[in-house]
């Protein structure tokens, strides 16, 4: 292990393709990390790969990326996007049979996704209690969308009332809302309904393999590459290093978001999750 | 033990005096267990004392109290019934500074029970996250009177603003709210706050020895008793009976509510928690 | 809440009673704290009653009197001492019928204790799986005095076996054996034993109510005292310190102990757990 | 889904390739399970792939496939098995240094087949704690080949000392040892740990998806096979099925091992795991 801090720069050289995390890595609440788009230009020139891993099935990859462009970094285009949303899509594509419906937690955004794929979604808020014939699969996509004191009650009793596998698709617990402030992800909602029921729910997202295998099939679409050929750059120990170091990648913990430079040391002593390299962001001057 | 299905008279004649649960032994959503009240005539006729230990916040003895007495049962009076929400209001009489405030989510109803012991409450809606001085202490009180999607949210910025002690006033995870759905309660709310800052809250309610002994010092204000002179009723073994058996009482196990007959013996054999006797109902005829 | 470090002496005169932490208040690995004497010798002076927890069912309350007494300090005899195995023990003398045995895992002296109530016990190396009728309750007494690969296997068969009440007599998961160096309590083993046969088993000692009751019945054998007239003392947030809270103790975290001074208001501030009062030791010179 | 009772001959066919968990499917504890050799000779007749997913690192696939051999399954060679011990070599052969230790916990078998791949490796027993510069990696590998209460003990304090990546190459809690008796399996001893110095391990076996991932890419190098072409057949729900679930592929829940055929349909309803199909066993007449 090497984990003298080091330029960004000298370290992504040596690799053949990058998996970036987004928050804290790439943007931040206020919007994008500055000087970032040049770490794209840079990697564009050496002809090293790269892909965006996220914990995010509030929206399609298309959206997700519309978001990097309306802002200039026009690099990142949907095909370099892989969202644990595409996870749980892809699972119902396989899973649920033609013409029964998912119900789901979440917003219209969220659900269209899925509908894309061609499966029906019914929200929570609109399932009849009585008529469940239809309904195969259950889905927790977003924390928004919905009336957290009906719906999360009413969603009980739906999955009591009816045996079904139940996807949750973004297993993060909170997420970043400004500076100082957090909010509840629908990963905290599902475990809390989970614990309640008594059954055992189905997860997409970092650090579980499936993301990383994910993203890695789409880089061997692009290129020749083996796993230690790949960079994985994160702010969080807990997701983004241990699930990449477990994937046999080498990694990278940023300090622009989650983990603060004067706790990083700290925090990697008390996991036992030691990233490859440190860098104080990915940013490349 | 004695794990003989019993009538339940023939076992509290043994016994100086009863604890009884409340919903699931003495009440269910539809009301009163019927012929519930020839249970206290024939215990106030042999002298067996009576106290019911439950674990509710969401409003004063005196209110729990009228609840029996509009149905007929005129002996459950108000010193009779030992709640969780009377353990968090002494905690925060003893704790909270004089002219210091108690943040809480819950009805107007849970908090007035603890403003009669003359501490100051605010709702989380109505908290200024830029004004916390007079905020000393936080209250988990029930799970309605509150937007969900909004408080709980400002609950967890408030908690990672200002370090304060946290009382979840009931630990239940949910209750039924007719013959087959249920409710998320209270406790379950907290569960997921707890996880996502991280920190400890302090829980009053069944299983935990000090609602026990709040009823045991109630009792030896009326007469002298010894634990094992005690008789616990309740219909859960995860917090009923296994209570109970820790604090030194004998425990029933009533199948009138949460355990159902056919599945007694086997929830018994999974849990390991074995009631002292198994009883029908706690109805005498 | 006075979070202001004070010496120890200023505090603990505003007080009737005082219970201690044991490990890393009045003792550490190296033996008594230096100095720990004077602060017996004062509050004698000051007639002020001390009585000390401690969550260790390896040995009797005499044995552990001993330690103390060996080491000059006359004034801990054996009725000062309140310990996680005597509330095992008076479990077993009220619920285990006259002449059944309770299995164990421990130490021959940790049995002995138990024995002392006039109960039968037997240790896991020589029980017959095949021959288990007078076998009622089960133990978790101390991790030492037996061979962990065979007989942690022969206890999950037995329990496995034959369905029986279970009581971990010491909740603690680990303790110190050195300046740097900890061991696997026997907590821990039980709660290994515990997810691998999903049973629940019932726990003593703190934070758990019943050990802060056990102690208040003995302080009231000797003085008229309320709750908020009793200093607790530890060096543990976890269990001294959120346990002395919830019982409506005041509380002094000491830093000889368990949290370090560098620590503890990081560690204060982290978990929730807020002692009334912050000391360097119980020392009082 | 269909979860009919169905022929496992009348399934397999439908499928280009089958994943066999081991234990309660192809052996058990007395051996193998009678007719399964037809079955081998069936799928070969056939043309169906088959590969054997453990989780086991308690020896080589080549130690693994001899016992098959031995009885006279000749089809099972060692490019079929597909072990939990295997990802952890994986991970040993990228991420430990030229010329640094793994130490473990384990046989001398279990760690023989780690150094096949050119690595160290050093016994717990063998560590002295005050000379670990060598020592970079961790890996709990089997239950057997050590003295627990020494080892375990110095473990927790060697990883206390050193801060180094731990593995556990078998996530499994316990394991059958007889027709009633069960065995604790590694993987709740590095639970235990784990708790105890409060790090996070790196898990690898069922249900992960890098099992699956690894069989998967071990099937595409004797055929051009997808996901949902393949058919995973285990006794388990926790492990086999919600892991082949998730990984998109089809499921058959066998009745020879683990779950019992007057359990299965209530453990599929109070886990909310639900296998594609419920078969008998695996067996082929």
């Amino acid at each position: 292990m090497h984990r003298r801090i080091k330029t960004f720069k000298s370290i992504v050289t040596n690799y053949k393709a990058v998996f970036f995390d987004a928050f804290g890595v790439l943007k931040n609440h206020q919007g994008l990390i500055p000087g970032i788009v040049k770490t794209f230009e840079f990697l564009d020139r050496k002809g090293i790969k790269y892909y965006i891993l996220t914990n995010d099935s509030s929206r399609s990859p298309e959206m997700l990326a519309k978001w990097y462009q309306d802002r200039g970094v026009w690099q990142v285009t949907s095909d370099k996007i892989l969202s644990s949303g595409m996870l749980a899509m892809e699972y119902f594509k396989v899973k649920v049979a033609n013409g029964n419906a998912v119900a789901y937690l979440g917003t219209e955004n969220s659900a269209h996704y899925i509908e894309t794929a061609g499966l029906k979604t019914v929200a929570v808020k609109d399932i009849d209690l009585n008529d469940l014939g239809h309904i195969e699969s259950f889905a927790f996509l977003d924390d928004e969308g919905f009336n957290w004191n009906e719906d999360i009650n009413k969603t009980i009793n739906l999955l009591r009332k009816k045996n079904m596998t139940v996807v949750v698709a973004n297993t993060d617990i909170n997420y970043p809302v400004s500076q100082n402030e957090i909010s509840v992800a629908v990963g905290s909602l599902a475990n809390m309904v989970e614990k309640i029921i008594g059954k055992m729910f189905i997860r997409f997202g970092k650090p579980d393999a499936q993301m990383f295998l994910l993203a890695f099939e789409r880089a061997l679409l692009d290129i020749n590459v083996k796993r230690n050929e790949i960079l994985m750059v994160g702010d969080t120990l807990y997701t983004d290093i241990i699930g990449g170091n477990k994937f046999g990648l080498d990694t990278v913990l940023v300090l622009s978001g989650n983990t603060l430079p004067d706790m990083a040391l700290i925090r990697i002593s008390s996991s036992g999750i030691i990233p490859t390299y440190i860098c104080e962001s990915a940013v490349i001057e």
